[in-house]
């Protein structure tokens, strides 16, 4: 760090002392503490922008519910209205210094936005950087709030926005997997039980339905980011909107849902609004599902492309590196296995949401701001790994079709449909020959007289298609 | 165990040898073999009644649609339809002897089922047990079933009717707990964030919030079991519904929802549906907020209770125990403690089903099973647990008025409503003073003339007031 | 239940009241209320023996020092002696009705040993049952201790106890996996790497290194059983060892050292001790990765037994049940499956031990009684997993060595070993005609002269051997 | 990004074609692929240096080895050593770009190490980076090794070292608390359990115990590194050391050891070593145990610090920031909840490793890497947590040992040491009395005539004396 000269520093105080801080430093006394009470995991306010967006809109929508109703002057609404859009650009993230796991329930947080915006607006004003009795972090841009209703408002606003890319990768991966079910539709092969042969469908039906599946996981992250709407902005310390003119709470609201273009609402009760962590105990929960879901889906992806000899290998995953200094060719599995990866972390941010929600105390939830991290970190995961997952992987696997249908002919899959047309007994027969003499299921029940080629690929196909469409026509 | 003589006896058959029976036993072979292989947790299918109520619905159903589509007579229809009813009525459920947690992705649960329904319906056909020529387990029963679609549709509807009682005690605690905020709505007392003494409120809002956040969980559990509904009925082995009859899987599934009196439907794609259980980590989600939320307030019921000297002591739970030899009149909070325990149960059971969950293969998920147990025994936990609440703590918790009141007037609570009043530094003043002469606040504003003994009281009410009510009326 | 005449029937009374009892009830009106104040689980502390016993070991511990410092008389001790044998001794454990889930910290489980033991003793003392007079649950049984210390011990005591079972069916499990180990020892197959084909191994280091890595298992689990040994006996209510008589705490663990067997010590500060649940979390944890590794070899077993024709199928699993209905001769790996899902189980309570544990507060953990339910159960859980893995999975295990040289032949494993003896070039170049032509590398490497088929598979074993006896003989 | 001219680029190849990298790129082709393929978590192998050294110290023992073999020539055994030596030195990290999170078993970190040190090398060499026909990545650096055993010993290799600021940072926190718990020997208050009033003790024991637990910490956490020190260092791919030199492993595990200073030794069985995750499960287990004690006591210090006036109140935090804008002179604990907040992280980490630990499939477990990232990141969080619990908490705490007084004063606490001195029914008279009149019943005694001042006291000190030191007093 550069020497600053007495002319370039200035000093801020608050009820503990005093700090000397850079002239031109956007953040404050409180943020510099916090700096320095909070150094635990690196990562910053700053590193999720859509938090910092979010702060920022809650500031502005406050500040101009208090200008509605006569606290705050126009000249301050204007300071802070620049300063919040500023944010709300994208700009100054990286003042936003405080560590994303801290203590006091968001209040570094909070006290870092306020006094970003109090010197952004100073700016705007003509003043001084530090120059609070033009504008200052808690009269003026703290005004009527409280960090026990700001936070709460900003972090579920910011989980809105952060799930949008989320949402987008969802819907790439869905159809880059409905492309592959098309492309893969008529390649007839095993399916299997508890990891044994068991009967016969389609490598297409195999896609379509991890399409399907990640459709319901779409619908059910939606309905989980509903909730997030429902806010206590007005409830200040403890819902009761202590120290708010009357009139505030709805009035801010109207704002932020202006100001956010998102329908955001009032909770029902503002101080079991205060403490509830129930929203964000089931976005955790949906995204942990959807994590699941994944990580299946990954490991049947895995499966499928196992060998390429001595495995299933009815799949070839597009080779992203190279798999092995010491076995010359291999190819391995990376991008399903990062993802896995990604759930299981997914999986374990869960577990510390259900602790730090179920560690809420009387009025508060004073571990917020670790569920905060937890949910921000899972959204960045999960989209992370869905777009390396459609561009790196899916989009790129490729059929082996006569890997699938030797396997298919090798199995005894097609005895069970066989059963309708010769009986149980003829087909067990057939099964038992078919494993005894290593030769296709097909070529010994032709060579039987049973049915004809024809015959048993049309058995073969009515037995791949799915229930509404195959039944009727067979 | 007693000897049986021959005339007793009955032997059955598999593929893997013979077993002797009990002549009356009304499960067979396949359910002897898996009590064999499964002697693991103690806990039977027929520990929980909706389970084999629920197996019984989907085998009715499933011999309908086989009569409707002619697959099978009518007077064996007939036996199954007697024998499901003696089920769905809570008959013979001690037949259902195979352990909850179980390999073979719920084989041994269906089997048992298939047996004993058999078993049943041969009595009503006049015939011995174990005579299966005339009705057979697995021809008639189970015709155009597979476990993998029997199984995972019984467990959902076992678990739409194990949420019943959950609701029901849901509610009776929601009542309870608004019961009580009526009962302490003119209690004025201290409201706390990170246990720190905070601003005034309402015991009555404090107990409101409770049932206000409970009623958030009532609604989003039945959210969560709504999805249950969607069943793959008709899918067979692996979804594409092989071996079953034309129409087979839509009538079978509308018989189901007459029979259960409940909107099933079939899923969009069985494939999927086959190894999906999306639905049932969401019910697992689901039940965790409700777990996090049920501890929390008990947490919070035992911090109000603590002392009764030395904590906060603000509401006295009612005495169910004596709470130790040693310390004579010792009464503890038995009740909230063993709820908080309960509570991390069901948080355990839902790190299990993203364990199970995840563990899906291919086209069919194997841990379904442990999945099962694990909900129905967080739904019996969680209404065993809420019931206790309410009848043995809840209903009869008392305020100690007096007590809320002393610790009221010993804070320095009342300084953040009086700033508007007096301004902030005199406020400031009165609190260094209430702090250093350890006398109530509201006396030393009186005696300083700042407002009489009647504003002072009207502040605070308007102080615990919540933001709608409250605010306006200032 | 039947009605009693009022002879048949008797009166205990507590600070809250009366309850009317059958005369020869063992219980007494602690344990009859802690019944009502706890319908929870099912789950009676009776259905552990080991913990009736381990508290049985304590009272008798207890009362011998009590007689030794002078507070107990010899007719008291020697009924209290007598009762404690017939509880140590398997007797009387359907007395013990208290649910495992319960409030209080164990008080209820201490009440209920208090008054069995009571009222066995006066049988002996030729006393009615309810004559406490004479022999008291809590004056006399109960005489210097407190729930706060004795249940501590005794949950100590009996899991070490309960800890037999399981090493004892880990020690089988691992023989039968060192028996397989040998009997595949000349069967050389594949080894792969994220499910891809990588080098030749045996199928008996295969086995082998499962029964390495539970011997490590062994030793962790053993390690974390020793500091169960320590103890918090006659620390009474927090730790001060209130109202204990000088010298009984040393005098009371000595005496349970000697009458369970066990090396049982005084733990170094019982204040500590009184709220300490390290050793818990710790036994938990060492069941977690002894699960974790569990659940890894039965994955592993299921993929070598996949197929059996499009699969890996290198081994076959003993057929224990039928699979399918549907499929007919399927054979599902249905105990492995099972073992899966009590690891996950287990898993589940892991996280479950962490939350109680966390939740201790000041001067005792109220939620003990959970924690201790989870880690009987998951002993329990381990013992019957693993045996039933040994006597109906891993003892009859069997290889197929055509199989497995199959898909060895396959595979282009030996082209790593080769780069020493023909270059990387040429050795790359045999990787391309095997893939390409679908033969074997081996024929190939043969045919183009670059050694004899006697050196291949010298170099195929070389390839196959462990480091240390391998590398040298080369 | 600067534009580069031809000039400063150079371009490499590998299987899947070529990529142009800066000329003076640390890096190479694999782990600029690496960076394509895994934008996940934006945390970097270089943001943990000592898993970098820990690389490093694992290629040189390597590299030593291979040239004491004679399979690699002095010169650039010379050029990997000074390169290894810079970065154990700590230079170059920030060449280790990678993600931490990534599929292949931690191939691109392996590859990315062989990278940087084959150019930092050449750098010695006097060649042009990327001229690695001089020395190469693979041929060279990465001689004799996999990244099968290479990842897995360099892993916990860095977890040992990244474990020596926990352990410091653990030390200096139990010499706060010792020297606490010295300072507030003489204050008497009152013990609680279940949050209700029990009986007396010292606040010093208290702290005493904290740091009497906390040591048990540090014996488990050292006890938990012991089994790291176990390495697969000679295994390649699947622990059959395929294609290394004879007598390798011994060779490059004794460098290792004298390189890193630390005992290293070689596994058992080298074929379960490559896929066990065991030790790794071990120390997050050790780690939760630690977290979860961590916040017991954080929650601690909370309650007992709670009010100041309606709350517990025994001690005081010291004032790192302010804590509320809207209720003046509100002083937060906030470093316990941030403490807390790391624990929750720490939990969930640890249900991460328990997931990816039981995804090991047959001779290898891909999810390392996830593993590793959350060790390393539990290591760091906690170091950091206790060092700003100590520095801004711990060692400011202050006594109010009249509040400690007053309530043991108000409460019936001093009732049970009564007990042997004035008779159970005096003492709960005694208790009665005390509760009713709201009196110190030390008064009551007194007045009474039960006993002196001088008695009451001395009865007090001994009833909070320790069980060995304080019973052989009295």
């Amino acid at each position: 760090m550069t020497m600053h000269s007495s002319a370039e520093l200035r000093t801020e105080r608050d009820m503990l002392g005093a700090r000397t801080l850079p002239a031109e430093s956007l953040f404050g006394i409180h943020t510099q503490r916090a700096v320095e009470n909070f150094p635990i995991s690196g990562i910053r306010v700053g590193d999720f922008p859509d938090l910092v967006r979010a702060l920022a809109m809650v500031k502005l929508a406050a500040a101009r519910a208090n200008h509605d109703l006569g606290v705050l002057e126009a000249d301050k609404l204007d300071a802070i209205e620049g300063a919040c859009r500023l944010l709300i650009g994208g700009q100054h993230h990286d003042a936003f210094v405080v560590d994303m796991i801290q203590g006091g329930a968001g209040t570094s947080t909070n006290m870092n936005a306020n006094e970003v915006i109090a010197n952004l607006g100073l700016d705007r004003l003509g003043r001084a950087r530090g120059d609070y009795a033009a504008l200052h972090p808690n009269d003026h841009v703290n005004r009527s709030q409280s960090t026990n209703d700001v936070y709460p408002t900003a972090l579920r606003l910011a989980l809105i926005l952060a799930a949008n890319p989320l949402k987008s990768e969802l819907d790439r991966l869905i159809s880059a997997l409905r492309d592959r079910a098309t492309a893969f539709s008529t390649v007839l092969k095993l399916g299997r039980t508890q990891l044994q042969d068991a009967v016969p469908m389609s490598l297409g039906a195999e896609f379509s339905a991890f399409a399907t599946g990640l459709e319901q996981e779409a619908r059910q992250v939606s309905a989980a980011l509903e909730e997030l709407h429902v806010v206590n902005l007005g409830g200040t310390a403890i819902g009761t909107g202590i120290n708010t003119p009357a009139g505030y709470s709805p009035a801010a609201i109207s704002h932020l849902a202006a100001i956010s273009g998102l329908p955001v609402t009032a909770a029902a009760d503002f101080i079991d609004a205060s403490s509830d962590m129930g929203a964000l105990v089931s976005l955790s929960g949906a995204l942990r599902r959807l994590a699941v879901r994944l990580s299946k889906m990954c490991n049947d992806l895995r499966l499928l492309s196992s060998g390429p000899r001595a495995g299933i290998g009815e799949i070839e995953l597009p080779a992203v590196q190279a798999g092995s200094s010491i076995m010359p060719g291999k190819v391995n599995p990376v991008i399903p296995e990062v993802v896995s990866q990604i759930a299981y972390r997914v999986i374990g941010h869960d577990v510390t949401v259900s602790f730090a929600a179920e560690a809420g105390q009387l009025q508060l939830n004073a571990m917020e701001p670790v569920i905060g991290h937890s949910l921000l970190d899972a959204l960045k995961l999960l989209a992370a790994g869905m777009r390396t997952l459609t561009d790196q992987c899916v989009s790129g696997i490729k059929a082996r079709p006569e890997r699938c249908r030797a396997l298919l002919d090798a199995s005894t899959a097609m005895c069970t449909p066989m059963v309708p047309v010769i009986g149980y007994e003829r087909a067990a027969e057939l099964a038992g020959a078919t494993l005894a003499q290593g030769r296709a299921l097909a070529d010994l029940a032709v060579e039987a007289g049973y049915l004809s080629v024809e015959d048993f690929s049309a058995l073969e196909r009515a037995a791949c298609a799915l229930p509404d469409a195959g039944k009727a026509s067979l």
